[in-house]
């Protein structure tokens, strides 16, 4: 484990890797505490238990090294265990379909993040590629209470900007976009304009930052100082306590996968997402972010930055901790 | 076979029933041609495959009055075979998810109406209840180019005003509302404004007009003479050829079909859809309007409020087979 992460607990507010031993590995080395992990974007409800099922094999085949994670308890018995802890969430809320029971049969087998919408409207809400964003609809505003019942976390990541409102103001608990950038930072559909922003903070809501290079100023060339230039700039606006990384941090999938993301079923034609140049192959990474370990990087950046200690290992992990445990 | 019906097409164009023998029958002696029959409102993908199974045992066990159509030529046979022929309609996208290709999938086992929405929103579109209508979504585009191409008849019946302005709008086929009444007939959440209306027509559109009580001037005491002058005063209004009867008819349900229509699995809370005074039984028909055979009813009450006999068998039934000769 890096030595300057022994005592601090370090979460990774989002990745969606195609999981093996390798990656495992790399992030009990690099010393992460906890990371959310992203089980489906598409996927049917009889598909997404079979990911749960999946999952339940990897924390057997590699249970020196991972764990899952269902309260934040968990979280910082992994850190005693020297164990990286796994959190459930699901990109989208295809999995529940139009059914608001299966929130708390997923529940149970450990789901703690769901997304509302992925890029395009669900029967819940409005996704950020809408021309035309509903907000949360009234099957949306149910399931958003019993999420709130459950201790389950609303994730706003691709949404719409009438959805993040509406959900900001209808949740009872705080809710997070676990993976995106301010619209200040890189001007993307994806990114999260000062009004969100500010809404988000007021209500205790959670931002976790990304590195996917689409959402980066320079995309892949983008530099670590300019990345912790925004992380202080965004400290500034909305307060430190909402802030963390949610890397988006996608390893070990084959070229197809990206036009899974951006396509699922929904259409017959080509859909390039945020793809400028129609490209459907990964964007490159930045070489200061390439793998789950590199977070020292934003923490030597941070300090470098002018960040103290104690704030960088606030943005790194210990933010993250605090919002969960408002939750599960 | 009523007389007055002997070489007519007459078509209704939509019941929701819990069919067996007595209702069939009730359908061939009283001179049914064809019926669109629903299918599913809230069920998922199995289960709406499952409900097409059990009407392929139907039409074998009923096969001396009953029959699939799959093509107006098939209802055309059907009269000509003194059989009723059922066309399949879903009143929901739920079945399809999120999944476009599913849509050729039900449409080989006979699919023809599929409705955008029910009541609430859904990946395609908005719903009729829905505070804030979205409109045709990006994946309810692709879908409703997809049942042009295919020969389904997109379904506006349950769907918001936006969403009926946009599908009239994209539609390269024209679209249907298979059972309603206008607005200025009786108020309700269900009910067609005028502007809808006239678009529908200028699209080459159609609707069935209702029999529900709760789309009825005063719900189950609505007089055969006030439906009458409502159909003359709409065929005033948008043009006879657009014109005809989907009686939503509901037969042989125990109540708590009437809540699981509007609840389905979407809501923990109870949802009283139209009902103003929280019933949750079956509204009482009109006495004139209890069973599918009492259509001749209608007829009888057309020729009495003025129209000719040709114009009442169009809206009884010729109608609709020359709007789906456009599609199947």
């Amino acid at each position: 484990m890096k030595e300057q992460f022994k005592n601090q607990i370090i979460i990774d507010g989002l990745q969606y890797c195609n999981w093996n031993r390798e990656i495992f590995e790399d992030l009990w080395r690099g010393g992460l505490t906890a990371v959310h992990a992203t089980l489906v974007y598409w996927e049917n409800t009889e598909e997404s238990f079979k990911k749960i099922d999946k999952w339940n094999d990897l924390f057997i085949q590699h249970k020196d090294i991972i764990c899952h994670a269902q309260k934040t308890q968990n979280i910082i018995e992994a850190k005693k265990n020297n164990k990286v802890a796994i959190i459930f969430g699901f990109q989208n809320s295809a999995p529940i379909a139009n059914d608001i029971f299966l929130l708390e049969k997923f529940f149970s087998k450990g789901l703690r993040f769901m997304q509302l919408t992925y890029n395009n409207q669900t029967p819940l809400a409005g996704g950020c590629f809408e021309p035309n964003d509903s907000g949360v609809s009234r099957f949306g505003h149910a399931v958003i209470e019993e999420m709130n019942r459950l201790g389950m976390i609303v994730d706003l990541s691709h949404a719409g900007k009438k959805t993040c409102l509406d959900a900001i103001s209808l949740s009872s608990k705080p809710v997070a976009i676990s993976h995106a950038n301010p619209q200040f930072f890189h001007k993307s559909i994806r990114s999260i304009d000062e009004e969100v922003l500010k809404n988000l903070a007021k209500k205790d809501g959670f931002i976790g930052l990304s590195l996917y290079p689409l959402h980066l100023k320079n995309h892949g060339d983008c530099t670590l100082e300019d990345f912790c230039s925004m992380i202080n700039q965004l400290v500034d606006m909305i307060g430190i306590e909402h802030v963390g990384i949610g890397s988006d941090l996608c390893k070990n999938w084959p070229d197809e996968i990206v036009m899974w993301m951006r396509n699922g079923k929904w259409t017959k034609k080509k859909d390039y997402g945020e793809s400028t140049n129609k490209d459907t192959s990964w964007p490159k990474q930045p070489a200061w972010f390439e793998k789950g370990s590199d977070i020292i990087n934003i923490f030597n950046g941070l300090l470098k930055s002018g960040m103290n200690e104690n704030d960088a290992f606030k943005i790194l992990g210990s933010n993250w901790l605090e919002f969960m445990k408002e939750h599960f």
